[in-house]
């Protein structure tokens, strides 16, 4: 059986009506699906308007215990809610959860070497047999970035990894695709150029392209989450646009091995 | 088979030595069980942070359009997902919801008449077939006390309503226990004696209560949120101190129809 899972990041969060929109093409995706969001602007209007600064280190956020907080609010609460909410609206069986949620995800708090992240979560599992019984009644989860690591401490966690580990987890029963939306058309080969989709990536192409500097930075650890879930046996990886959901002739990045 | 639905409020939630030690003694309770969880202090402290001013009027919380994000932000983000971090700590397959999460509760905003309430819900419905599913599979749901109109909107709602409407909702199926825990021992025949529980009320009792004046205020929707609930099947309701979910033999007011 079929299983789309959807990654959203922050530019569509930002903007409630591109949101709105996505929520109901999203909705109409037939069969079972997964939804996997961001956090976006909010967490850090909120951390400013606290008085909190967010702290940054190569565009990672570090995560203190008053951020955690801030991003537990709006992560789990705030965003997480309003997404099911609209889905409801659509006549999309939504669930909200974070990864301590039935135990969905569990993580370790990040081991110090160079930088303390704080709060920050590196996977450790996925149940997958509680999102499969969901799944199995039409109940489509949506998935924000935080876990826990079992001992009570909700951890901040990378959103894309998150789709990377949950696409992994349920392959073993459903044929999965694993599409990650973000605010360019594909992997481009040329970062000034938005038209220049890289349209294929396999194993071998990546690390010549990593070689070249053509992907680089942040693209790395994104391209990365899907080589690992190909791994796992996910059936297809796919990069572009939100609009790649309902669209499927649009430009867009296909992974391969 | 039996199901115990336990209702907490503010004075555990405040105070987090008691809130993890009643999480510990909930984590306990043999069989099925479902926990709803009202707000407390943090919402308030939050509004007043970003600057909000929170609007009460006869005890009630007005929710404008702010204030909805703060409580969707504090109750269905913090405080759940923490409540459930916590349960999970202690092998409780807990799972934070939401009325909007799979549809659970359905509600409406509630209707101006004298007062305009803002953003409340008045509950219309309980799917309790998801929650039936998630309990079968030994998951604990976790609700705080925001639902939804099906049309894409938030409500807040009265915790002590959700967890009748609940009890009612499950009964037909289970043989349903409602425990509301709040601060005082029980229904108090005098408020300035913390011990003088009335330990039974009956539809009756509660009626000549009410004429005398002896059950007045705050404690008249809760007690009407019970027979409510024993009106529609629900076995046994009984409100006390949190502590009485482990010893059952602590000064308790148990009602019956």
């Amino acid at each position: 059986m079929k299983l789309t899972i959807v990654k959203i990041g922050g530019n569509i969060i930002n903007d409630s009506n591109a949101l709105i929109s996505f929520l109901k093409d999203f909705s109409k995706i037939k069969g079972s699906k997964i939804l996997i969001h961001g956090g976006g602007r909010k967490a850090t209007e909120m951390a400013n308007k606290l008085g909190l600064k967010p702290k940054m280190v190569d565009g990672r956020r570090i995560t203190d215990k008053a951020n955690l907080e801030v991003v537990t609010m709006v992560y789990a609460g705030l965003l997480n809610k309003n997404i099911v909410a609209r889905l409801q609206e659509n006549n999309c069986n939504a669930i909200g959860l974070s990864g301590a949620d039935a135990n969905t995800i569990s993580s370790h708090k990040r081991i110090v070497k160079d930088i303390d992240y704080g709060f920050a979560g590196d996977v450790d599992a996925v149940s997958s047999n509680v999102i499969k019984i969901l799944v199995d009644n039409d109940i489509t989860p949506v998935f924000c970035a935080i876990t826990h690591d079992k001992k009570g401490q909700l951890l901040n966690t990378n959103a894309d990894t998150i789709a990377s580990e949950i696409a992994s987890a349920m392959c073993d029963v459903f044929d999965v695709e694993l599409i990650y939306c973000f605010e360019k058309k594909g992997v481009l080969a040329d970062t000034n150029d938005d038209d220049s989709v890289i349209e294929r990536i396999d194993s071998r192409s990546y690390l010549q392209l990593k070689e070249k500097g053509i992907i680089a930075e942040g693209m790395l650890p994104k391209i990365d989450n899907c080589f690992y879930a190909l791994q796992n046996g996910v059936a297809k990886v796919v990069i572009g646009l939100p609009e790649i959901i309902k669209n499927k002739h649009l430009k867009q990045t296909t992974l391969v091995l």
